[in-house]
């Protein structure tokens, strides 16, 4: 049968405005998977509702067509069925209404996508009809509703087959998440697509970034920068909450969950974006696509890096038994996907230093809601008593920007500000205020606390969507460079993940406190213990927090020894002990620290842990230091400087590193660099004893920069010299084995496999400085404790 | 008449107990002042209390005398009125009430105390009482409740006339406040006292530190040191509120009043002393008074100094009428006394840094309450909905602890320590828990939130300290150091304070939010504008927080211009601004500072105000230097860093000071120093064009470090040279002028009266290198602007 041939444009044109409009551009719009959930759900309203958009403004002739892979008459009559079943706003009279659904059933047609002919058919089609209307061509949309593994497939028919004839006229091709399941599946996906489409042709859709609330995240930013200006950063800003919460739960959809957990499934794509729109600089020009996408690129590239404790997971109680059964799993299978999230973000710029981004989704919970949530500090002292106080907008109630996306209390989009910030400025177009507020408490105010605008019309986000590709506004959507900057950022936390176990919940109202979580510093953790782990016989222990740490001797010195992250705590917090009583007795506290790997976890630990430490009093000094430029990556003070220092306010003149660049050259003999550190240390250093002295062991038994049978251990009546490495740098500054030994204390670190043959060596080695210049590391009156983990102790 | 003769320890020992106890002593309380207001209310109570305590313990036979200076007749008959009034704790029967009554005003008796032959007429009863009674004398305890100008006239006649005998005995003299009304005054009062009595001698009463919770700070925190060390500190305290409210007002003590005003009545006393048993490490000995003296001294010691804003003050409309009438003061007289203030402290220990210690205390408030409350920040995130959470302990409901001396709300005296904390240690013997609560909500939560605890028998703070006075525990006292170093803190606000004119307001509930405060960084404000500022026709303009600033120019280039206070604000914008462009486009921000005392303003505001400055991309460079070493006083260096510096994260390799002393020696030229930086410019500073650099003018013209006529004028070819100046330290190190006009930006800042001759000059002088360097600051493609403020413009 030939198609019934309408003249798109001309149709609707002659019956709802003037016959024709100046200058009137024809665009075809082809649904590709014109019948599955998605597409029966919320893509056909939302094209419909593009349609009656349009029928308002009459610029374009719009022509639509649906396909799967099914025959003619198979899938027109499934594509006919949801097209009937289309509704019009609320506000729309039905006798239009159904005139309208009547108009865009005609202009919609049904076309077999499956082979390369029957996309050539669709092409040859859109030819005739661009023909028949004699109009331009504007261009073509597909909207791929398809699964991922299909894009690439479909992608290249349509590059070979569909492409508009006229250079002027656009192709847009939209896809659906996901995009990929890590940085190396999503960059695979990217480059397949590349070949065909240009980056400008893609429109890769976040659902989430057409609801109303939060696609004017940045408009809202721009409108009020005047209030916002001041207050938008870490001065103010005490945290930010992205949320996205469901009580459904994965059932019927293990397939996909399991492959993709919910940092995939939400907290990648629609919660990060939304951090990025939050986060960035407002763009001068808020219509300026390009410089958002600039603003948005700088916001990933500010991302402080996850660790494994930057999250907190979850799984409710029935996923596994669903996977065992949807998956065909064996009864003894264990996912360890997870269904529930909470993560601490942390950027590094002068905006958002300090300011926790927490974001957190998950399935099974107690209540279906989304937002974001700027909440800022309270700095207010509020004289009046708490009753007078709450009757008005006291400054010391809680101030904060909401937007919410719906359900939850508040049960509807909105844009929140509460009173005792400022009157906000909103676009009447799109938002108007709330007069008669419900009576309701969200984010513990009463909601007549609160400054409330609502939609002045509430649209489906796959509609506002669908109209911003019409428009190529490509800030609505995610380009290949956000992606993968996204998948950069969680990738490394996703493998780190993959190997733990989630804390199991129960779903629903009972989760209760179960999945409630804490920040200390950069690490996230739950703030009950697992009742899993409580009740498993043997592990009570375990889950109050304390770990073995074996005490024994090693070298006839006191030895700590256990897993490399309890050696390093041990270590941390006897250091913190050692310089709290120090300051307390002395005011000052002088630490002396090596370079190398094994330190770099202690700074870390230190960085994270030990905000309490007396770093104000604390004088750094190096054991010893590559005769490279401080800036150096080789230098141990700018490791030393990158993973501790820069995390406090330390003095200047309390920081002391090697004199090894002086003159613009390095480690001259002639500029006596090393004789100015002893007088430094003389200087300030009582008796030139250092409190603490950290010390790293070689493969070779080196300790400090003193090599076996290196020339500087003949110069030991100095405190500082220069010496040689075997290795490059060869050059180096190091204190001497009698400055370390004047010491009172002296730790010295050994972590990791590679050390074992050496600290397997050591314990049955006489003293001999000449060959193993660590065995002579014997404080005259201090003491020396060697921390070594298990896997340096015990190979 | 001869006094009636009773042997006081042994009637009431034979009364209630055993006939003799082994060892019992002799003590005589003397109270001074017997039929005042506070001995009247408070003192014979307390006498009396402790009496009955004394009786239950038996250890000491007790004899009580009051005196005052008028005639035994007349005297006698008020103070027995007065004892006759006395009451017991309601758990005492009233028939032992009675008994005890009776006793206790037979031992007591009247002693006319005015002449030196009064006091040894005491004396000698003390005396033939010890004879008679046959026991030890412990001592003898004088309490003075008598205005402080009589204290050194009355203790110089106790010294002369009143000592126990026996040097075993002791003597102790309590002296109640006001101990001086500023540092100079404290100290006359405290070397006079010194002259009559050792230290240990005195006991100055301060009556907060006996009201129960207050007294127990110390002992609460060491009972629950298991719980609070983790957390007692800035990483876990969000502020320390420390709050004593009064509905009452001055009427009938503005003599007092206008003369201490409420910081010196309740401020530097009350409140201070509760900041430093919440602020002090808790001592290891809780009953070792020398402990915990030591530790309350470091507080003291740690305190940051306070700035005119680092308070703001109130006055209550009706004062200064009542002043004129009272005081008799003409009809337009305008008393700056503050009778409310609130003041944000930060002490500088690792422990409480950043951490506001709120103190906040005012008359003709909207209700009567005090307490010292510890606010935790909240680091956790909840997931459950806010119904649900509402319903449990949730760590997102304030956690806090708080000591609450009485009245308000609550009106009992009590300890409060929410439950999502901990449940606190308590001694029995002193606190019970509360186990029907009142249906109350106090600090943001219903009061069965807390763990609520209570004294077990309420005691007056009086008849505490009698009891500690007895007891030799000094650390319930102020001693002279504590006193002197309390004063030390708070004179020079005092000074700042008497220059300003307090807010006003209306007194009682009717003050709303009008004294309500913001602390931004350590600057504290009222949260809303003065309404009197408000009303004043033609400063509508002021109050709405922008100020007129002068823009003209001056040699031809602009010129910014305003008070002093304004100027520097303009330029920190200006600065902000320029960093902020500049890092957007190249990452970093190049600024060049000069020394002196019109840039210690400015760094003071950066530090206040400019936390959002891109602080970790600035590099700091030098405008010039004095030839010592960098931690010297007069290093500018040293100044930039105590003053800017310290206050932020900046990386270590940003920061560059002048290299003035090398191969420990003070600008020697064969080390090249100069020429050294000259390089560290070219290699980082892109062009040696810096971007931002601030210079100051001399009287005499000179700039940067180039004086008139200097021989480094003529080197301007270098980048950076050394240099000698008219006054000390001569020797100097400066950037020349051609790198001083190679800047982008050039700023002169110029304030104070005393610049005002050279400005003037300056606006009529043509350029001259050699007689007035700064006419030479001239940019070659960069912009110079001036700032000067009124007083130098305007003389």
């Amino acid at each position: 049968m030939k198609p019934k041939q309408v003249l798109c444009g001309l149709f609707l044109g002659g019956l709802l405005q003037a016959f024709t409009v100046e200058g009137r551009t024809h665009i075809t719009v082809i649904l590709v998977g014109a019948t599955g959930d998605l597409a029966r759900k919320y893509l056909w309203q939302g094209l419909f509702q593009t349609y009656m958009e349009q029928v308002d403004s009459g610029r374009h002739s719009l022509c639509f067509y649906g396909g799967t892979r099914l025959h003619a008459t198979e899938g027109s009559l499934a594509m006919f069925e949801i097209l009937r079943g289309l509704s019009c706003l609320p506000r729309v009279p039905s006798v239009k209404c159904s005139m309208l659904k009547d108009q865009f059933i005609k202009l919609s047609r049904y076309q077999q996508l499956d082979t390369v002919e029957d996309f050539s058919n669709l092409n040859r089609k859109i030819e005739e009809q661009l023909a028949q209307e004699g109009l331009e061509e504007e261009g073509r949309l597909f909207y791929l509703s398809v699964p991922p593994f299909a894009y690439v497939n479909i992608t290249a028919k349509v590059d070979a087959t569909c492409r508009p004839k006229k250079s002027s006229s656009w192709l847009r091709v939209v896809l659906e998440k996901p995009f990929g399941h890590d940085l190396e599946s999503a960059q695979q996906l990217a480059e397949e697509l590349q070949k065909y489409l240009h980056e400008e042709e893609m429109y890769r859709i976040d659902h989430y970034l057409g609801k109303q609330p939060i696609a004017d995240i940045l408009s809202f930013r721009h409108d009020n920068q005047h209030f916002l200006d001041p207050i938008w950063n870490q001065h103010h800003i005490e945290r930010v909450e992205i949320v996205m919460k469901e009580t459904l739960d994965a059932k019927g959809r293990t397939g996909f969950y399991e492959r993709y957990g919910v940092i995939c499934d939400v907290v990648q794509n629609h919660l990060t974006e939304i951090l990025t729109f939050v986060a960035m600089e407002t763009p001068a020009n808020i219509s300026d696509s390009d410089e958002i996408h600039r603003n948005k690129m700088k916001v990933y590239s500010s991302l402080q890096k996850l660790s494994r404790r930057s999250a907190v997971i979850g799984q409710y109680q029935a996923y596994n038994g669903e996977v065992v059964q949807e998956l065909k799993k064996p009864a003894d299978y264990r996912s360890n996907v997870a269904t529930f999230a909470g993560i601490g973000i942390f950027l590094d710029s002068p905006r958002w230093d300090g300011v926790p981004f927490i974001l957190s989704a998950g399935k099974a919970l107690d209540e279906r809601v989304g937002y974001a949530r700027i909440l800022f500090k309270n700095t207010a002292f509020c004289l009046q008593s708490e009753s007078t106080r709450r009757a008005e907008f006291s400054q010391c109630q809680p101030k904060q920007i909401i937007f919410y996306v719906g359900h939850g209390d508040l049960n509807f989009p909105a844009i929140l500000v509460s009173r005792n910030l400022f009157k906000p400025v909103m676009s009447s177009a799109n938002w108007k205020p709330m007069l008669d507020v419900p009576d309701l408490h969200v984010f513990g105010l009463p909601l007549s606390d609160y400054h409330v605008f609502t939609p002045v019309m509430q649209k489906e986000a796959y509609a506002v969507l669908i109209l911003q590709v019409l428009r190529a506004r490509r800030d609505s959507f995610v380009n290949t460079e956000d992606l993968l900057a996204s998948w950069m950022f969680w990738t490394p936390l996703l493998k780190e993940l993959s190997w733990e176990s989630p804390r199991l919940y129960p779903g629903g109202l009972q989760n209760g406190h179960l999945l409630d979580f804490i920040l200390a510093g950069q690490v996230v953790y739950f703030s009950t213990p697992d009742p899993a782990t409580v009740i498993s016989p043997g592990l009570e222990q375990q889950s109050t927090g304390t770990y073995k740490v074996l005490e024994s001797s090693y070298r006839e010195k006191k030895l700590v020894s256990a897993g490399t992250e309890e050696v390093i705590a041990e270590l941390a917090s006897h250091l913190q002990r050692t310089a709290e009583a120090t300051v307390r007795r002395s005011g000052r506290f002088h630490l002396a620290l090596s370079g190398g790997s094994s330190p770099l976890h202690l700074f870390q630990r230190l960085a994270t842990f030990h905000h309490a430490f007396p770093w104000k009093q604390t004088h750094f000094w190096a054991v010893d230091e590559r005769c490279v430029p401080l800036h150096d990556a080789n230098s141990n003070f700018r490791s030393l400087h990158d993973h501790l220092l820069v995390h406090f306010k330390i003095p200047y003149l309390n920081i002391h590193p090697m004199p090894v660049h002086m003159n613009r050259r390095l480690c001259v003999e002639e500029d006596h660099g090393a004789d100015l550190y002893a007088n430094e240390i003389r200087t300030l250093v009582n008796d030139s004893s250092f409190d603490f002295v950290l010390l790293g062991v070689g493969t070779d038994g080196h300790t400090a920069s003193l090599f076996s049978h290196s020339q500087a251990l003949a110069q030991d009546s100095k405190l500082v010299m220069l010496s040689e490495s075997p290795v490059k740098p060869h050059q180096r500054m190091t204190l001497s084995l009698s400055t370390i030994n004047r010491a009172k204390k002296v730790a010295i670190l050994i972590t990791g496999k590679n050390k074992h043959p050496i600290v397997s060596k050591m314990s049955k080695m006489e003293t001999n400085p000449e060959k193993w210049p660590v065995t002579s590391v014997q404080p005259s009156s201090g003491e020396l404790v060697w921390y070594i983990d298990s896997d340096a102790l015990f190979g």
